[in-house]
């Protein structure tokens, strides 16, 4: 059978578009920036502007488009199509994202939450290939998880499996988080937190390093031997190895991708493997970097919409 | 169709042998101690004369019999039918119980882990009934839980899924535990842990109350108004409640069940649902005691041996 397919990764402040064949290989991409923009319909204008200009790009017709797939930044309910939540876009609610993707592509179309899409993309073709059970953690300025049980993504009840930026560990606060605040792991494991740490620990005396810098640049200066950077990047391991812990334990899965831009820094991973193991060999998953790193939503919403095409 | 199953709890100190009808009803019971025994091939004799005896008492033949399910306190491979390990009847290793048990009755068998049957059992005919997604915690000296997802046991890739007496939470102690060591949650949670606990915070100053005292004993005396036994309870059911929101942030279930005699106890449910809910609105699940209590592994043996037979 001939065709494409479309794949969207909805990002905070960008979108990207992604033309595949139905082997799944990408033929062409898209990206722009969503920043300042709340209206979906807007954003899924944008859409079509990028498809139409891959579309042309390779001497298509808009009837060579078989399927659609997103991932949005959200809490999504799939069976319904709906983006019921999300702190970017500047706080999409209850947004009807599949119907408005058939309406704009006059395809069938499936949307689902970005780091399920994720998860998906490394089951299909980055480190999780094949396996039955795992985890894909995305770590950037927030922490979630995508879970893979039984070869499916698990969404739960509410569809917000995976939400373990609110995990209580071992050093992570008790109190109760207010709405729209980072959770008690994501405070202490996402960039912002991470960032946020560092700006308040700095001393001059304690390190020749500048008092704003990025988690990612924090976990290099550890990897230099910056004693600060070293205990900073301590921290949000070891917070990350007890969720890890947690999460192994209740699904008892042998494998955890660690994604996003934070996550997916050799220093945390490795350090973050090494707490972990050192607890002993009772909890022993593997602890990967994601391969297809920033691709890996692209990559899941390309897998979701391959499965809309019946071949 | 006519004919019979057996169910079976085999517990640390306790076999119990049911006979249901195929409708699920038991029309007979039978147990007896297993104190000191080590000998699967014992157990099984044990059971092959509990099963004689209800047979014979409702004039049935071992014809009738259509098929055996037994729960297992240990880490029990489905599949192969192989009890892997069990820190009970003195250490079992590798048992192929479910071949014995078919050699033994001539009838298809299935075995499982004790908690992953009562898990079931909740979910036929307890507090679980209907229920998509849920968690049976099971507390009584140790802490395990049964995880049941779109209607089906989860096992896990190692079949160990829901080994939570291990998890780390604000509070628990952070060294890694030595092998045959309860868990860092078991250890705040289990009755051996509350016991000890109290053993140790007991002074004949603070309170009225003897030194020796049980974990639902301590739990009564907490309803009662005792507070050095209101600080034990509170202690406990803030480790379990923070143990649930973390499960329920992963698996974002609606449901947890709590069993075992200590998990039972009112005075603990109550307060952990108190906590839970001081928490905020995020994480909402129902916590329901066991309505089944001691019968919720027998029941779940009952269910499993039902879907041996097809009807």
């Amino acid at each position: 059978m001939k065709g494409y397919v479309a794949a969207v990764d909805i990002g905070g402040t960008n979108l990207r578009v992604a033309l595949a064949d139905l082997a799944g290989k990408v033929i062409a991409r898209w990206s722009a920036s969503t920043e300042g923009i709340r209206d979906a319909a807007v954003v899924v204008e944008m859409m079509r502007t990028g498809m139409e200009e891959m579309l042309d790009e390779h001497s298509l017709d808009k009837s060579d488009l078989r399927a659609v797939a997103a991932g949005a930044p959200g809490v999504t309910d799939v069976e319904a199509g709906v983006v019921i939540a999300t702190s970017y876009l500047m706080g999409w609610r209850d947004v009807p994202l599949r119907a408005m993707l058939e309406e704009a592509f006059g395809v069938p179309a499936t949307v689902d939450n970005d780091v399920n899409a994720a998860a998906v993309g490394e089951g299909w073709a980055g480190e999780a290939q094949g396996v039955r059970d795992f985890v894909f953690v995305a770590i950037g300025t927030g922490v979630g998880a995508g879970i893979v049980l039984n070869g499916k993504l698990f969404q739960g009840m509410g569809w917000t499996a995976g939400e373990i930026g609110y995990m209580l560990v071992p050093g992570t606060p008790e109190e109760p988080v207010e709405r729209g605040k980072p959770g008690a792991l994501e405070g202490v494991v996402g960039g912002e937190g991470i960032r946020d740490y560092w700006h308040n620990a700095w001393r001059a005396k304690k390190t020749g390093l500048p008092r704003m810098l990025h988690a990612t640049e924090i976990f290099d200066a550890a990897m230099q031997g910056d004693e600060l950077a070293e205990a900073v990047l301590h921290r949000s391991a070891k917070t990350l190895a007890y969720a890890i812990y947690n999460m192994a334990l209740v699904i008892n899965c042998p494998l955890f991708v660690l994604g996003g831009g934070v996550g997916m820094h050799p220093a945390l991973v490795d350090e973050t493997r090494r707490i972990l193991y050192e607890r002993g060999t009772r909890i022993r998953p593997e602890i990967v970097s994601s391969t297809l790193g920033a691709d890996a939503q692209l990559m899941g919403a390309v897998r979701l919409a391959l499965d809309l095409v019946t071949v």
